[in-house]
């Protein structure tokens, strides 16, 4: 394996202290180390989502598993409303369909989002409703926190899936009134995947019941009792936790809070508008709008992907293939999370530009990294 | 954290190497090594269950994700045949609970094993027969191969939970006419916890569609394509895999292949029968009859257990606590699973035998470790 | 690569988070990380000889390059006192005799000490004496704290080989009077090898001069340089320094404060008192006489010494062949330093007894375990 | 630890696989394992010197020992010249000085390399000749072929510094008629350091007597026999080899195989190329004449030399210093050697235009990354 930069949208680079956390050959579930690195993984997790009064929750799993035990909050016939802006909002519909619920559906256009104004149309009540902060098949970030404002006077509870964005993007769950916010260690944590966070406020905690429509594996009313012995520095069991991720995990919030929340969502932001001064640069078409574009993903438009993306990895770059079933064959998917710096960001834009020269595009040797350094410039960076 | 021995039922002892495959800051889950990996672990596992042409699976969850995928085989009010010999035989109840099925259960005395002329009274068509080939609640080792020509006669489909055996007691799958065993990473695999492994017979994965009673990240009908993907050497995305477990598990069924199953399986077996010796040598009652002892788990009784399991974490070995309710305070595990070898048995035996003398049991200085050693001389070790 | 337990004179088990430290893959000599690495272990060093008034040198190299770095100290036809109880107690005479030196050489048997009164009837004056604090080849320990009080009227400056001895025997150079101790990173200490580590009297470090014997390599005036810059948090350069062993010894020095340098001396103590209980249970011979004996290697006669350690390696125990010429074909070494604890020690006589067993020796089972438990239960082990 | 990108002269960056390769907690200098990876490294260095026949020796050290070992072949008033374009060059002066020797000495120009007519100039006999293949401290490269050849008329023995050569530039040291060729573990071959390679013909293996200049730790003819052993297959000790480096050069050394040793110098090739374009897009002035560049080192001019250091190290991007003592001021190396690639050239090309704007240097963004790109694009990378 060569060294590669891994521009994907998760798993993602991952420091080696953080992986070196992880490297331990006699960590049961019951040990007292483990115990502290998951008690500070869990409340690691309320810090990047600034909602210290949270409940947080750590899964065996991928952050679909997050999305799925929202059914621990349902019960049959409920109403539920998913605003989707792709492919991962798409995603709720088709984990609710396998569950007998009233399901509403509102849907954005590839890279744009769903309009507040089509959010306050809805006058139902529902139990929950469910927005993907960004969208990780385009890059959309959507505004949850005004959206959330909107849905409160509709939903009981208000769910974001923040998976590409939490600790890349400002969350401030508490404050915006946003009662379920969860991720996966794989994206901006910069862990192996693995492990789903969530954050749940104490209201929605207390909704937790066992007579929901959940299963035995996504049922958080059975999870809370584990997560409550282990924030009192006890162990406890319910299956299998996956202990290696979460002392990857532990290491991975220390060094979150040493760089500093938003230092490290600043970061993000650079990182992500370098990449795009070069895309653009190269006039190339992004497919997010402006106005949604976020710190994390960057779609782009490209003729012929699968070839795009092996020249880019002939050049040590690994990016990710487009998801939009309308726009598989004609875009990528470039992924900027966890602990990717500015020096990714050039070398990719450089492999991006001798990429399109080489797929006959025409573009002159520098035009998309003249425009990284004019931002680079005129930030002092 | 010092060197203890993690003499525990999972996650157990990981081999340095195995850890090690998983040490890679740039590994995505389209990445070419990353599907030779999964693609070596995928059959690695059907060499372990001696079942070449089954078709494998690897989820992103623990052993109990595995029990609950096997919704994807039912449909409301199927009938299910559950053969419990302890706390991990009743999972499946708390698990098949929460779906509408109408369930027989059959329940073993801790120690011992559900008959098999209980089973053979059974007479009611069965959709899916479960039972578990060792209970790690109490060590007890079942003997599903002869269970399973039984059941054959009145269930569609017979599923064996293999975590506390795969790869320390025999399977053969296909020769015994099983149609799913399953197991989870971190047992006598010796990776890191975090993926749960299936192999599925043919027929069995025939019967897989789209209408079960399955949700979403539980669903092997979705999850068969991933594979199919994978063991064709192409990409494939359902949710994200547990890439570095994974990377893990292939060097893990390396050594296992270099190793040969057999001689693996014989090495478990010798580990559990020093650490038997030794226990019967200081004349402690182990739980599981004589005819049903593992090798992979010893459940032991023991006055106290909660301070006797503080000795020997003192003394550098750490066991697991009992589960069993009625039992729970009166007894403890050990694990010999893995890459255990007999000086981990020895060690464990003389911990134990220094533990009981300080809790104030009558012990002679090497009394337990007598029996190891006349068990050892006597089998040339 | 089985999980051998590594009871060898060194390198010696290594603690997982001491190899994790190491494993950094930008790591520069320059870097501000290693500056403070390196001056931890520096300052962690003098902790374990108890003198913090000492100046602290680590060497690219093993611990003969410390011996030979030595020839610092010296002008040519210098008088030096070469005090030895074995093959690295020679190992002085071999090293010096490349130099132009006058040389005195004191000479125990194998298993014994030279006499303190021999010491005492030395009455030409010396520029440099040398003694070995546990001579490796034998598992003999010097009375250098008594040998330096004589040694002090006759010679400028003393010198302690504490290569076998540092943090598994006490220490205490300042108050012993002792100029230079020297020890190497994968003894006792329990890092991988490669640095060699010394502490410096004031008085001494004032005698380095330019014009030496020593070459370039091995020059401490040259060196002293570059421990002064990092001492005082500055980059300095004359040889490249080996980084990542470095990062791992400052990791050891860390859990070695934390485990407090006398009862890290008190664990070793105990290990080999386990490890000699045993032996002496099993009528083994051991080479050095009662008074003589250390914490951390003990050497035993056996018969046929490479069909022994081939039977205990196949017993998963690595032990060190013997290297005293005349005793060469009639025992091994055990080491036991680092991060050894009872469970090796136990596990080590086990595999001792069954190999003697094999070997046709009249031994009994449990023979020399019995032994081992009575001393563990006499001390409440 | 940030994501720095080391661009240093060495260590430089590692491979990640190369690490985990060392990260063994039980490895004894005589375990079978071991004695395979130094076996396995010993010929790997042959590979990379295309010298099969040569013999290889690795020694416990830094790159500066095995030049000091070149005093295992040379007695009292031996004539020896040394070849010198720089720092590295000089050190020769400096170990040679500190024995009884009759030096000459080349000298060339900082940037420019001792011509060869000045070399057939000399017509004493020499014993031994010694010339640095790159010069670490300019970067300059020198032509030991056509060197070696005009040498052998005057010279018994022929030695290459290849410290900051080996594997990133081309030494085919037996068909050049060089008789010793050596580098360091943390070079080109992008190792942790704490290993010194040698290669020697077979010629000047016979002429290894135990009465040389050499000590004790650099005698290279006491070595020969723990490098004949290990070539054979058997254990050997004269002191402790830095076994987790070995493990970590074998692993590189399996890695430049896979590559192949003629594209891994072209790799290093393509990368100098690529930064020096870049630098002269920004008009720096690069200290090494246009004829002496090397793949490995690249020396810049550059006002208040440390405070450039420090702009580029707040862009993740570490340098090393200037060691000319007359240029000290005025500049610093760029290191490119090991597992570096393009991606690395271009960031750091970024990062010193950006570190020249800061600094008040004139140019425009992207100045120097056109440069860059054109060279790329030119040849299709």
């Amino acid at each position: 394996m060569s060294r590669k930069l891994l521009m994907h949208v998760g798993p993602t680079i991952i420091n080696d202290e953080v992986l070196s956390a992880g490297h331990v050959n006699n960590a049961g579930f019951a040990s007292p180390d483990f115990i502290d690195a998951m008690k500070n993984a869990l409340n690691g997790f309320l810090y990047t989502v600034k909602s210290d009064n949270y409940m947080p929750f750590i899964l065996p799993g991928s952050g679909t598993l997050a999305m799925e035990s929202m059914a621990s909050f349902l019960r049959p016939n409920d109403n539920v409303l998913i605003i989707s802006n792709g492919v991962f909002g798409d995603r709720w519909k088709a984990i609710f369909s396998r569950y007998k619920l009233n399901i509403d559906y509102l849907k954005a256009e590839p890279g744009k989002a769903v309009s507040l104004s089509e959010i306050e149309r809805m006058k139902k009540h529902y139990r929950l409703s469910v927005m993907t902060h960004v969208e990780t098949s385009t890059g959309v970030r959507f505004n949850v926190n005004e959206a959330s404002q909107i849905l409160r006077n509709v939903s009981d509870l208000i769910v974001v899936d923040g998976v590409a964005s939490i600790s890349g993007e400002n969350m401030e769950a508490d404050k915006w009134d946003i009662d379920i916010v969860f991720t996966a260690s794989q994206k901006a944590l910069g862990a192996p995947p693995g492990a789903a966070l969530l954050a749940i406020s104490p209201e929605a905690v207390s909704e937790l019941k066992d007579d929901s429509l959940a299963g035995f594996y996504n049922n958080l009313y059975a999870w809370k009792n584990v997560m409550t012995s282990i924030l009192d520095g006890k162990s406890a069991y319910y299956t299998t936790p996956p202990v290696h991720i979460i002392f990857s995990l532990a290491k991975a919030f220390e060094l979150i809070k040493k760089e500093d929340i938003d230092n490290r969502i600043k970061r993000h932001s650079i990182v992500a508008e370098s990449i795009r001064s070069g895309l653009e640069g190269l006039d190339v078409k992004i497919i997010a709008d402006r106005e949604f574009r976020s710190n994390t993903v960057t779609a782009m438009m490209i003729k012929d992907p699968s070839r795009f993306m092996s020249y880019l990895y002939s050049r040590d770059i690994e990016i990710a293939s487009g998801v939009v079933p309308e726009l598989k064959d004609s875009y990528v998917r470039i992924g900027h999370m966890g602990w990717i710096n500015i020096n990714d960001a050039v070398a990719t834009v450089s492999a991006v530009e001798r990429s399109m020269h080489e797929m006959g595009y025409e573009v002159s040797p520098g035009q998309g990294l003249k425009n990284v350094q004019e931002f680079l410039f005129k930030n002092n960076l």
